[in-house]
């Protein structure tokens, strides 16, 4: 080895620069097909990747809490409650949820039941004809209660199995149409919602700077006229899914009320605004459904002079409201830049493997450019290209 | 600079393709040992990435919304309460709630408490000789009232400091065991459980397409033989968490029930079914555990003919379910396809660099190679590598 | 063709082993600039992606469940209700929540309503002079009831309209501040969570193992003496929020309690620890906010000896603690490792791009360079260098 080109130290080698010889083809055909590339690459990494999917930027789920405020009164007028109405205080049950309220709509209410001993509802299992058919201590998994083993009169010509229960027991019967709080489709409901991007320390809440107090008391939300207005008619929440409020009432349902918050963080946060869309939850077809719509049973307890319990017992039929908030919000953000913008280079790389592949294989003068651009070796020596 | 390889114009130079200058060596040792590595590169690339980890799909997490329908009757027969029926209404506390349900299993009741004055529990800090002993309005962090300021007969022999509560106060037992509910084990709950995925625009429900009106009636969870129905009864939900459920009733606990939803949307979407687990979420580890079960206190109020408020204290302890969704589903998407594509190529560029390692310091011929590969030049000129 | 540098066969070819024809360029300048534009994008690979960002890293969310338990007993002392003691059962609504608990301290109490007929509170759109200012079945949709359509004497002498409703209607006044509830500032609340990073089968509680049960009965969190004692003073909550107890309890409001859970699993699982912080989700702000604070309406329901059901209302006002765990986990995974080290390699390749466009445009020697680097061929033969 001289000093001319061997490493003489090891810090000489460390300053040599090493940079691949180069071979140009001056060629318009291969020319144009490298730049068409080139710029297929470069317009999806820049356009695609970095303008479209913002992929220069960091991203972060939002976290959110969320309260809710029903307001309105339905009038109902039954035989059995006269001229009755229904207050907030009486229709959201339980009276406040997390991300969540249920609005009833419709029930069926078994006043005055005591625990006591009553005839069974006649089915094809509970009809008797004495009291051996009637099992003392069975239980119906479907049923009310437990059977003392009597088999009882329910009506004059009809016999039941007798049952330890809360009696009189609830009808068999289906709920009221058109349902009792047909009322309920002018409720309006107000969303506070908060959400926080904990990765970019930032918080927002769904009623806007620009919302001021007096607009607040008397706005409705609307698509068109009013999108930033977070008090929303129970319809209309309804009608955006496609769905029919008074149908629904009956039964009962389940909605999501969608929020979504998606947020680049790169604009000024003013930008960052909800959009809600409403969609129904549970499945209204008839087929494969078992138990439509949305209902559960509760109880209000009283006592009796004697201290003796009795409740009322309501199978409550409404609509539950979900509030689902999601989005992403996107901030700029070194690393998910360098990652883009690395595993584009290196996308840039297949462009040459491509363009040679085409001049070495498919160019007329493709031996010319070979034997520029390789020089072969063995173990013996080098290989002349000129053989070739 | 003449005309034939300066760049006469940008725009001929614009039209130049650059390629590298290739040596290659012919040798079995060095080519193998390159496309072996290279095969590991791609293996690693299209068999790990691509395949197992799915690296050519856009991922989103899941939107989930739960209801649920617990069922089941339950006799108790308690020397104060006589037999009694529990159904629905008196066992899930509150009525309904998001994505989770509580069912009593057990409670210590504490009847007729009206707000008045009563001597405390005895303990060290509560028992008194005299009224000195007793400092009115003081208020203990773990107590139940407010002192007033007397030292009264707890029993006979033994005196207590008065307070101001809701009287009688609950005594300090602990809870029946075996746990009042017993019957709990088979009551059972249908979970019905909607997902989406947004970014996809993906619904989905956990009552299958396939299932029908009548299996729902009938089916109750099996893992073997019923792994699509969502009729869970209790005990099976506690015994897949290797728990038991007459141990855990006596307590209570907190139970999770899992749903993942693992998509692969570029399938059908019938492939996309939920997985059911289960798993105990308190800690019942009575090491490090204050206040061990689950619990809590409610209350139901009454009014007496003088208008006068009493209430019946409830301590009831039962499984509460919480019902967790979670997955993610998967889509082609070119952007994840292209990033790990081209990250992978980066990754064959290092191919290079360890076989010009190995060709440059351990093949015996490396001089030979060494000549042809480098070209060396310094400030002064070329150096030529045959002096090397 | 001849044997020694076209492929004779397809398996020949295979081996060969393709490398690039290097140039060195034996200067310290460009040398320099190459090694240290190489350690910067080497020190943002390993310093920054890898060792801060732990791009090397698989993540994870969380999962989580929370249970929670209040203690503590507050004395009112009222004209209406004289001496009262308020327990768990009587302030938090409902009893039990998931993942969140409401503390009521403030409240408008209007007992004994019945559904009768009574005189709407004055207000310019309820006052009358006669029976036609009262149109017969209005419903205001902020108002208590419906219209009958006569106009009485709401007092001697202001007249209203009259409503059926549950009457006596609520009266609008302001809640009581300072709060009714002001000893709540003293309450205490145990907050268990259980968390879960599915994708690593991590579970970890809050109550850490170092933790014992005598430790708990005692500890309050406190940031620098407690920081991991799970029992939180209500006043601390608040005050960690920047706000003051009293003042948030006159018209409630809503805390969010943060729990984040980072944790690096490469490292100990014991390493990772809750980390609370607290913050006001609620705006304060007295503009653009209707309905300030945070209040619902909820009823006791009573029946008197005939049956005839009445009810005590009750505006509950007070502070609902929303529990928010988020968090991250991360653990070492093969695929996020190459997809880093694969970009920045590629970003060592724009190291080369750099400093060669320096090299040949602001060198003195760049033709120097340039003729060792560049080789020119068209389609009619090669360029000489020499001619440059």
């Amino acid at each position: 080895m001289n000093d001319k080109s061997g490493c003489v130290s090891l810090a000489q080698c460390f300053f040599d620069y090493s940079t691949s010889k180069i071979l140009v083809i001056r060629s318009r055909k291969v020319g144009t097909l490298n730049r068409f590339t080139q710029a297929l690459v470069i317009a999806y990494i820049i356009g695609y990747v970095c303008i479209l999917k913002k992929g220069y930027q960091d991203t972060d789920t939002v976290l959110s809490s969320v309260t809710t405020k029903v307001k309105g009164i339905a009038l109902t007028n039954t035989t059995e409650l006269g001229e009755r109405i229904w207050d907030v205080a009486d229709y959201v049950i339980p009276p406040q949820e997390h991300s969540s309220f249920f609005v009833m709509t419709n029930m069926i209410i078994t006043p005055n039941q005591t625990q006591s001993k009553c005839a069974e509802i006649p089915t094809p299992a509970s009809m008797c004809t004495s009291h051996r058919d009637c099992k003392r201590g069975f239980s119906d998994a479907r049923g009310n209660g437990v059977r003392t083993g009597r088999c009882v009169n329910f009506t004059d010509s009809v016999k039941t199995c007798e049952l330890l229960a809360w009696c009189p027991l609830e009808k068999t019967i289906e709920p009221s149409d058109p349902a009792l709080l047909a009322d309920a489709e002018n409720f309006t409901v107000l969303i506070k919602n908060n959400i926080r991007y904990p990765k970019f320390n930032f918080n927002k809440r769904n009623i806007l700077p620009n919302i001021n107090n007096s607009y607040l008391t008397e706005c409705v939300f609307n698509r068109t006229t009013d999108p930033d207005c977070p008090i929303f008619r129970l319809k209309d929440i309804i009608a955006e899914a496609q769905e029919d409020f008074q149908t629904m009432a009956v039964h009962g349902g389940v909605m999501g009320v969608q929020i979504r918050w998606d947020c680049d963080l790169d604009m000024p946060g003013s930008w960052c605004v909800p959009r809600y869309t409403f969609r129904r939850l549970d499945n209204k077809d008839p087929e494969n459904n078992v138990a439509p719509g949305y209902n559960f049973r509760f109880a209000k307890y009283y006592k009796n002079i004697d201290g003796k319990e009795f409740r009322t017992l309501i199978k409550g039929y409404g609509i539950r409201f979900d509030v689902m908030v999601f989005g992403q919000a996107g901030k700029f953000n070194i690393v998910p830049t360098l990652l883009n913008i690395g595993a584009g280079l290196a996308l840039l790389g297949l462009v040459t493997v491509i363009c040679d592949w085409i001049v070495l294989t498919f160019m007329k003068r493709k031996h010319h450019y070979s034997e520029q651009k390789y020089t072969y070796v063995d173990d013996f020596g080098l290989l002349s290209n000129e053989e070739t």
